[in-house]
């Protein structure tokens, strides 16, 4: 039979599986974060290439394949290295499917590069397909962030995620301009979607400023303070607000691309100290909650079964005296602590109960962000359903309802969620 | 290198895992709900003991502790059967915790026992100390519910710690008005605990209520509509509305006893039946999730390593046919599945990473209801680590506070909690 105090233990254990599996997190969610932003890249080259007929930028093209390539290399180990039968994983089966959606679009890859190769898709149906594929990627980092158990850790990558996903709401805010500039003549639907991609990457990084570190904070904001950024305002006041079917002047697509291109760059230096005060994070955690562990080795050892004295249980913390006459006889049973030993492993168990409390409370507070993003992908799962939408297609309808009436996403998504009983059952 | 299939069959046994350790969880929240019962029972017969000075209940109250100590081996053997090592419990960490802390109540209660027989406290230290271990029985309880990751289960679990919660509020209720009738004379302190204990009971009800099937739902409004209950609400009304220092009549202490002791009785059937559909549903949802896994193996077993053509990955939902010309050629790499096949794949891809979405937010939703308890467990863990109360004088001002102020107990632990920065630093 198993005494309080190896539940205790166990405890202290679980935490420190916790925490090594977010070391393996950490690391999954910096490789993906790299190999998003290449193919972020890849995705502009082949957008040019394929707009310029296969002049532009071929061999360029060629290269960021090689590094994509590499990087996959990382990503896929880093997903090898997850610990999938100990099931050890917080949201282990979501985060598994997240996986098993991005790998098979990253097998599908070199066929979709096939095609760009012979010219056989448009522009637009490249910028899609890297979109999905990016996409299954962020959804990835977005599950990490949610199966992380120590606050501060899923701080942090809330952070990272809303980094990473307002990056690359960015990059398909260049590519939007890109196409309206290049095609010289305005178009409202083109303008509203790159509007809501300005909103949208904002409300992205409010949120990474708020859960940053405070030097991330100002390595952020100092970076966003450059004359690329006013070049971007003016381009976008320029590109935004020119009348429906109005001319554009398409000598501005290249300076658009190069102010967002360096801004994006950027935005890289940034993701790559996030990444890295994530392990460190991680890396402290785990020494602490190690050395934790072993200062409290010597209770183990005690030759005590781990009984405790019921003056001990009963009255943990030290109390005034009581009255002269009420005092009890103590029962010590047989190989007990002494009573200073029992209060102390008392006071351990109160104190662990207390402190995994309040981090179970501080860590919803900080997964409170991530609902809005999960009730946006649960309308759409909804639709898709209910109206054998593809996810695109449920997303466009979503955005578009929301513009229409002026309301948020979320509130658009609540909405739809709020009428799902009055769907017509789903089928299995 | 694992494939996205091989993270899709990963994904489902972590399903399955995680209900085969809701099954455990179940049977221990089972035998937790029927050792606190008999604890009620033996608090019951040992305050009446100490109250008479040992004339009644003496040999009832040996029979009641004999059944206790069956019912705490039961429990015992449930926490043995918990996977410690795995680290496959959602929030083992908290979850052991409370076990460690139970246990080590359980260990104590010898001690009591014996201060009881010697007759060395009086009847309300010995109501409390077996207040604190069903306190303690009952976070067990509450971490079961809150580690459930299905959000049928969870419902369950929900309605089942509110129901013992509820209970235990009765139990406690019971406690008060016997000390009240039997003083012959009301006072104001008691009458206001009485009163916070009937509207503690009834929300806990409510929820259970909520969140309980359509049978138990009518279970428990049948077993609530007899004639004991109007006894209960007649007492209620002379006990709690006597004047403070005004008489009472001792003689319906006996009564209140009896009336009280019969609705309790009632309410074990309810929870019988309740943890009756917890298993039932426990073994349905596992039985299911292993079919469904089964189902699925004819594809592990495919001559193919899982890689999936481009065009069946970037168009999974079957779309209207592209314009002429703008077909793609199809690249296949070999060994790849039939089309057919690899849409079957995706789509059960998809399928998978939607349900579990759907899961998880009908999951929060759930647990929603768990907030207000743990709100104010983390009040309580404030005003002890920095006033140096016990956990009971924190809870005794929780609730002071809200009598004063008409307030909620949960309204008034936000109001502690919102305060917490400008308490100083919790000292390690």
């Amino acid at each position: 039979m198993k005494s309080g105090l190896k539940f205790l233990v166990a405890a202290r254990q679980c935490e420190i599986r916790e925490l090594e599996q977010l070391m393996v997190t950490g690391a999954l969610v910096q490789a993906t974060g790299r190999l998003v932003h290449a193919l972020q890249k890849e995705r502009g080259l082949t957008n040019v290439f394929l707009g310029s007929r296969g002049l532009r930028f071929g061999e360029a093209r060629l290269q960021q394949r090689t590094e994509c390539d590499r990087l996959e290399a990382a990503v896929r180990a880093a997903f090898d290295r997850l610990d999938t039968e100990g099931g050890r994983i917080g949201n282990g089966a979501r985060l598994f499917s997240r996986i098993a959606y991005v790998l098979h679009g990253l097998d599908a890859l070199p066929g979709l590069r096939a095609r760009a190769d012979a010219q056989a898709l448009s522009p637009a149906e490249a910028i899609r397909a890297y979109i999905q594929l990016i996409g299954g990627l962020l959804a990835v980092v977005f599950e990490a962030a949610d199966s992380a158990t120590d606050p501060g850790i899923s701080r942090l990558l809330v952070a990272m995620f809303n980094f990473l996903q307002g990056k690359e709401f960015a990059g398909q805010e260049r590519a939007v301009g890109v196409g309206l500039f290049a095609a010289g003549r305005a178009a409202g639907d083109a303008q509203q979607q790159w509007l809501h991609l300005i909103d949208a990457q904002e409300r992205c990084f409010q949120v990474f400023v708020d859960f940053a570190t405070a030097d991330l904070r100002g390595q952020w904001q100092a970076s966003q303070a450059g004359a690329a950024i006013a070049d971007i305002e003016r381009l976008r006041r320029i590109g935004c607000t020119a009348p429906d079917g109005g001319p554009l002047d398409a000598g501005l697509s290249q300076p658009w691309f190069d102010a967002c291109t360096a801004r994006i760059d950027a935005m890289q230096a940034v993701e790559a100290q996030l990444a890295a005060d994530l392990l460190r994070m991680c890396e402290g955690r785990l020494a602490q909650a190690r050395s934790d562990l072993r200062s409290h080795q010597h209770l183990l050892q005690s030759p005590s079964d781990g009984r405790v004295d019921e003056g001990a249980f009963f009255d943990v913390v030290p109390r005034a005296p009581d009255p002269p006459g009420a005092a009890a006889p103590r029962v010590t049973p047989a190989g007990g602590y002494g009573p200073q030993l029992e209060r102390s492993v008392l006071e351990l168990v109160q104190e662990q109960s207390q402190r995994l409390q309040a981090m179970g409370h501080e860590l919803a507070t900080v997964r409170a962000s991530l609902d809005e993003r999960k009730l946006v992908e649960r309308a759409k799962g909804l639709l898709m359903a209910h109206r054998q939408l593809t996810e695109e297609e449920a997303h466009k309808m979503l955005r578009q309802t929301a513009m229409q009436q002026s309301r948020r996403l979320v509130d658009v998504a609540e909405a739809v969620l709020a009428m799902a009983d009055l769907l017509p059952e789903r089928p299995r």
